[in-house]
């Protein structure tokens, strides 16, 4: 079968690779019929090493189950289904805790010689507790929003959880991304009042104005700050989503939220030190977030797709086959797309 | 009168200095009864730079008010009130919130020029929003207990709020000062049925099985966090909290915390960023704390220590005249004193 292969830092290739087999009795074979690029994917995409190997890529897709083990309970042949970025075993103690990217099995699709999903099909272990079967047809219209459940859509909703928003509250978002986009969703959903958008991108803007932001600030770093306590009343926003993972975004959100506020982040931190400790402890800031466990939300979030009240798979701009994939990766590092659907 | 002034680092001194005078019509001044030295005045003691003025020291107290200016509404003449180590007007967004530390006209007694009260006396702006008139007599037997309510009692619990402790859950606290201490009395208090201490010093850890711990870990650094994770089933304490503000002892807190758990970090950071980031992002804990609202938490934690359910006086361990606090400042430099009360 064809899958993407990085590399090394811009260098993705589409490659004949052995089909997937059944290995452990928990494993499924996924058909994948829609898988994305995703912004945590550029990151490697701008960096990574040389590598002889080569790293598989992809961690969000849908598909459709081609063929479990014998220990596989919760699936059959031919369910569709959501694939979460992380492996879980939907038994363990945080799992049940709807902490599934804490699982004790944890492990991240496309990373670290995982198998990834801009393939024609991939190995699932523990089936039974990764995949999300879904409630409706392989052709449905709603296949791009239902897809964002897999990360971005889970994602930014975890960056809102871990802000701590509520109904009535000011939100500020840090980061234009699909994920960033899906933080806005997430905030108008959860009730926030305000919602500022920092970002500079027409097409993400009028995207996030469309989503619900209230504000956009276009400025950056200390101006960005400024423009952010303006808006505010002085004193910030009572909850930020960091969906960058810079250094510079992570300042930014502790600089402009409210003392006494939260800074949810979601985006994959870039360095080992986190800047602003002084002044997040000054402020009184809770700091919470990371891998968002998108598989416990699905229960959530997917009546809100279904129903149309959220429609997180606008943030899709671009479609491709996998022979597009590493065009793909090229106009989402150059800031052509937002965000690119592939269809293996 | 007379009072605690530090030069530099090592350099205290006991100077005759003008009578303080109310200048606003919010001021009230205070003969203070009961002052102490705080782990935090070890800061300034280990690093000041050599200044001509010097620093007025002291930011815990209980005294009596001599006077006050013509709005002072909520305060007499003759009140024994406490002390917290911060100003807070009582009327602002942040106050009502509970949160008096952010308090829109906070300022830190002891610091930045602010006059300090290991001193005979001491203008107390603010009077009405800052003091904390105690319903008991200046001669009080829980004088000590009541002392803590200014600083450390508060920060302890702090510390355990933010650390998001719960009956039943699993708590470990990093310190074992005056603060850590006081983090051990609020673990118990609020039902963790696991708190284990992180140190190593004899009379520290015997008062720290009294307040409640119960597992102790001399070691440090890769050591102490291979012996909490054992204590904890493997995953870690679910409540950390970090009494120190050193690098390490933060970097320890996010390595002994559980997957999903909280941080609660009271200890003031002495670095401008934080250690393992990344880790604490792949664990999704949530980090919060910061200057605690002691003032706030005052309703809170005084009946329980005139009921003599709790009694955090006891890490006092000596007890010096204004004479003795440069001694007393070594005392606790070279730990031969957990805390050391000033009778001025």
């Amino acid at each position: 079968m064809r899958a993407t292969v990085m590399h090394a830092a811009g260098d993705v290739r589409i490659e004949d690779v052995p089909d997937p087999t059944l290995i452990e009795p928990t494993d499924a074979i996924l058909r994948v019929t829609r898988a994305c690029i995703c912004g945590s994917d550029l990151w490697p995409y701008a960096s990574m090493q040389p590598s002889e190997t080569g790293q598989s890529m992809g961690h969000e897709a849908i598909g459709i189950v081609e063929d479990i083990g014998p220990d596989v309970r919760r699936l059959k042949r031919g369910d569709l289904v959501v694939m979460p970025f992380a492996i879980s075993d939907g038994t363990c103690e945080f799992c049940h805790e709807g902490l599934n990217t804490e699982c004790v099995h944890v492990a991240f699709f496309g990373n670290n010689g995982m198998n990834g999903a801009q393939a024609e099909a991939l190995r699932i272990p523990r089936a039974d507790g990764t995949l999300y079967a879904l409630p409706v047809g392989e052709d449905h219209a709603l296949l791009p929003s239902l897809l964002t459940l897999a990360d971005v859509l889970g994602t930014g909703h975890h960056a809102a959880v871990t802000a701590k928003i509520a109904p009535g509250k000011s939100a500020a978002v840090v980061g234009d991304g699909a994920v960033g986009l899906c933080g806005v969703i997430a905030a108008k959903r959860l009730g926030a009042e305000q919602i500022i958008i920092l970002g500079r991108h027409p097409d993400r803007i009028a995207l996030a104005r469309e989503f619900g932001a209230t504000d956009v600030v276009p400025e950056r770093g200390e101006e960005a700050v400024e423009r952010v306590l303006e808006l505010t009343g002085g004193f910030g926003a009572e909850s930020v989503l960091e969906c960058v993972g810079l250094g510079s975004s992570t300042q930014t959100a502790i600089s402009i939220a409210r003392p006494g506020g939260a800074v949810g982040r979601v985006g994959v931190p870039q360095d080992e030190a986190m800047p602003a400790s002084q002044a997040a402890f000054y402020k009184n800031l809770t700091i919470g977030g990371g891998p968002a466990p998108v598989r416990a939300y699905i229960d959530e979030l997917l009546p809100d797709i279904l129903e149309r009240r959220i429609e997180p798979g606008r943030v899709f701009d671009r479609t491709v086959n996998l022979d597009g994939v590493p065009d793909g990766y090229r106009a989402m590092t150059e800031r052509e797309s937002i965000k690119v659907m592939v269809r293996p």
